[in-house]
């Protein structure tokens, strides 16, 4: 079962060019769901009312009614738009998103004969209802790894592609006569040419690495930001980030060429998801005689930090950040319990979403929509040991936000802990709504007053993002300025731990925008508000 | 994985007195889903906004939101409580509802020493989200019959409790240790005393028949209305329908004893449920002497019209039907197709409810929120063969509505036919919202003038009720006076051919309404208009 857009899965790719407005109508055709689709990677400058988050930009639509998505792309890039209420994403709501350069105006810093796609997802068999409710259990049901990583929605499952190259394979070879609907993507390539390759992770859960058999890549493109292109034999990405890679078909024309994802920072218990480069004329039929190529080790986290401090801002297209911040807000994420129930917690509050949009409550005074008391800006202890398990794991409820003056500079520094488990902590990726942010740097352990000084590692330019991992018992520093009007989701984009609390929620300026548009606050105390039956506003 | 209220399934007992004001405080914590509650049975007089019907009498209620129920109840009878939206109902929202006479005035017309309750219901394994993307599928994908029955949210499953009476039994025995959450329900009594079950079924599919071993039962009550008494084996129990039986524990007191409840009307792939009437001081582990009383054959229609028509008003109780009609509309019931899909119409129209509640469109007169052609008021081709399957399978999806004068007297005949397979009909057992119909008559065949005289058997008293059966191949004739101002459903039971579109919605007297609350209609055309952005009504 899979929710689909259009009747297909994944949705239909959409193609905008810098400048144009993007007009999507949402027709609600679910029985009893509401639905959103949030735009990732647009900035919503001017439009946060259309940002796509259930609880904070908008009301969710409930089912026959239509909503109308109007936003300009600003930026081009590669992104990718998906359901952003409950776990719908992970149902499979996403669909590609692909901001070309203007007729006008600025070119790509780099050259290539042709393009493709790949959308990257991971899949279970479970459906995303009886997740959400294990996730709420007492005991605690975790969703567990994948059954399938999915490119372009396609992907095997008890079979492998790879099995061929290995007689002693776990999984048997998957049968392919042609026209399966499981069957890879093929890439249609010409011999001596340079491609780009897009390539986005919805994932729900899972970190991935790509790599193409034979052919290094040159990374030129991150979260829509340009950046000092390098070349690389592979490419992680997590759930939230999108890259642009160039190869160049210069390999033995009479072979095909496998491109293989697979999952790192968890231990892998899902097969690669394979796609085939195609040198033409060679039929699609032929196999690589070269093996996909291995995913590198799943927890080999040096090899990881080694790649992501590889991405740099891009002379002449990234700004440096400002010099210094007005504010610094350390999170502390650590998985806690609350009435016995699992969750995860930024700073001791773990997020609950509240059923009035937060925007519509800024914009229109209304303090009953949500917790009045600011969530704390640094950590509820200072002494926090982040190498143990928390010695008090009990967190509280909250939906309490972060007001930031506008255009501030604000630095965030996202400190991973250990988990529940003895000896344990997780990747998360955080993927910030409204905004690029400066990655500062990535650090050890504990983040410790002079640890400023790994921002400014020689001659390291920090790239502009809108999604930065956290490594395991780790810490990664950002700068953002705070200048887009709004309301914004800021959080882990791992979907259950979203689900289970992981995220804050930051609003700057709202004082600026024009009327909210009323169709976007039909729900909860903006909604009462309009019908004359709820507390007046007081703005 | 069921839908819960409070932690529970099924929802708590609720029980009033008659005059009793109702308040239902509803809070939804489903992750993505709205939901509304249906007090099934309950009149709703001056409060049609609190039927609690997705798209008719209300906006459904959205997570993190709650909503007030506030009706009075003023009718002695059994009746329950459950999701009116989707298949809700299905996935576990459901409860007893009973209301006893009020401290002052009317008794029951009986007497009794003690009284059980016995909600019974049909259980599925797959999910009602799966089974609502079957039922929209081409091919079509039909939910099949239940896994379990149960009473009072009670079942077994793979296994029978009847299986130790029969050696050849194609069930095991359910292994009973004692204290298993599937443990029958223990209805203890005394011997030589008269006891109340009140039974309801809120089954989503299943026709039922109880009985107890070795008891006849007296039939005193039937949708909360007094019947003329009559003593039986076994009573016949369609969705919808409530009944209040009597019965004496003159039995030997030295045994316990089962009630049986099995399947009609259906051929049955489900084990009877089962429950002990365990007479006091025997232990309740102690197994009947006597199996269970066998259910009679599912496709025994003229014992079930047989026992149909032995339920008759009770006069000093119930009034007797006008005379006369003022507007008779005929129903046709068929099985379609509509774009490769199989629906259920009525007049060769689907019903597919509106975004706006009808309550609220027709308050505040907002013509774009459904149809104003009115629904033909009879068969779209008068010499429809309803003995074969539609000649013209090809339906229209529609939701106009009914307009009833006020306060004058209809008569409904529904009408049944062959589905789209050959020498199929199938059992339907209709709802009407808000009113009691006298049940006319049943009868054989097309309905044809004349057949009115079928009404009068001699000195047949039409009983009251809410909800009445067709059979196959046959007809069903009620009568009603539209004295309820607002906006009613009036539907198949069975949850999935609702939602294949089998209903219809009746109005009458809106004008008479003062406001209706406006936290029932924020959403659709209703909402837009509060908010300022949609079409202003005209009353």
């Amino acid at each position: 079962m899979v929710m689909a857009i259009n009747g297909g899965f994944p949705g239909p790719n959409i193609t905008a060019k810098v400048g144009d407005t993007v007009e999507v109508e949402l027709s609600n055709n679910l029985n009893t769901e509401g639905v959103v689709i949030h735009w990732h990677g647009i900035r919503q400058f001017t439009t946060p009312w259309y940002d796509g988050t259930a609880s904070v930009s908008q009301c969710v639509i409930n089912p026959g009614q239509t909503f109308l998505y109007k936003f300009k792309v600003d930026k081009a890039g590669t992104y990718f738009y998906h359901g952003h209420y409950g776990m719908q994403r992970e149902a499979g709501l996403y669909g590609s998103l692909i901001v070309e350069e203007g007729d006008q105006g600025q070119k790509e810093p780099f050259q290539y004969d042709g393009e493709f796609s790949l959308l990257l997802s991971d899949w279970w068999h479970q459906t995303v209802y009886q997740q959400e409710v294990g996730l709420s259990s007492d005991p605690f049901q975790w969703i567990n790894e994948p059954q399938s990583l999915l490119i372009n929605g396609r992907g095997q499952y008890n079979c492998s592609l790879a099995s061929r190259y290995n007689s002693s394979a776990a999984l048997p070879e998957c049968s392919l006569g042609g026209g399966e609907q499981w069957a890879p993507n093929v890439l249609k390539v010409l011999p001596n040419k340079t491609y780009r390759l897009r390539i986005a992770s919805t994932t729900s859960l899972a970190s991935l690495n790509l790599a193409i058999g034979g052919h290094n890549v040159t990374v030129v493109e991150a979260d829509g930001n340009y950046v000092q292109p390098f070349s690389t034999t592979d490419v992680d990405i997590y759930s939230g980030e999108t890259y642009s890679v160039l190869f160049t078909t210069n390999q033995n024309p009479d072979e095909n060429y496998w491109i293989s994802v697979g999952v790192r920072g968890r231990l892998p218990q899902t097969p690669q998801a394979l796609a085939l480069v195609n040198y033409l004329p060679n039929h699609a039929s032929k196999f690589p005689t070269s093996p996909p190529p291995v995913t590198p080790q799943w927890d080999d986290y040096n090899r990881s930090k080694a790649f992501s401090n590889r991405i740099q801002g891009l002379e002449g297209t990234t700004p440096p950040p400002p010099a210094d911040y007005d504010r610094r807000i350390m999170l502390l994420n650590t998985q806690n319990t609350i009435d016995g129930l699992t969750v995860w917690a930024i700073n001791n509050v773990s997020l609950s979403f509240p059923p009035t949009p937060y925007l519509g409550a800024l914009k229109y005074g209304i303090k009953a929509a949500f917790d009045q008391t600011p969530p704390p800006d640094t950590f509820p202890d200072c002494r926090y040991d982040i190498m143990s398990p928390p010695a008090n794991p009990n967190a509280t409820t909250g939906n309490a936000i972060y007001t930031l003056d506008f255009n501030s500079t604000v630095d965030v520094i996202l400190q991973n802990a250990n988990t529940l488990q003895p000896n344990d902590s997780e990747i998360h990726p955080w993927h910030m709504h409204g905004h690029n942010f400066w990655v500062l740097g990535y650090g050890d352990g504990k983040f410790q007053r002079g640890d400023e000084k790994l921002f400014e590692k020689a001659g390291r330019r920090p790239p502009l993002k809108n999604t930065a991992v956290i490594f395991p018992f780790g810490w990664t520093a950002l700068r953002f300025v705070a200048d887009n009007p709004g309301a914004w989701p800021f959080h882990c984009h791992i979907e259950p731990h979203l689900h289970m609390g992981m995220g804050v929620v930051i609003a700057e300026g709202v004082e600026f925008l024009a009327d909210v548009p009323r169709e976007t606050l039909s729900c909860g105390l903006t909604g009462m508000m309009f019908s004359g039956n709820g507390e007046e506003g007081h703005n």
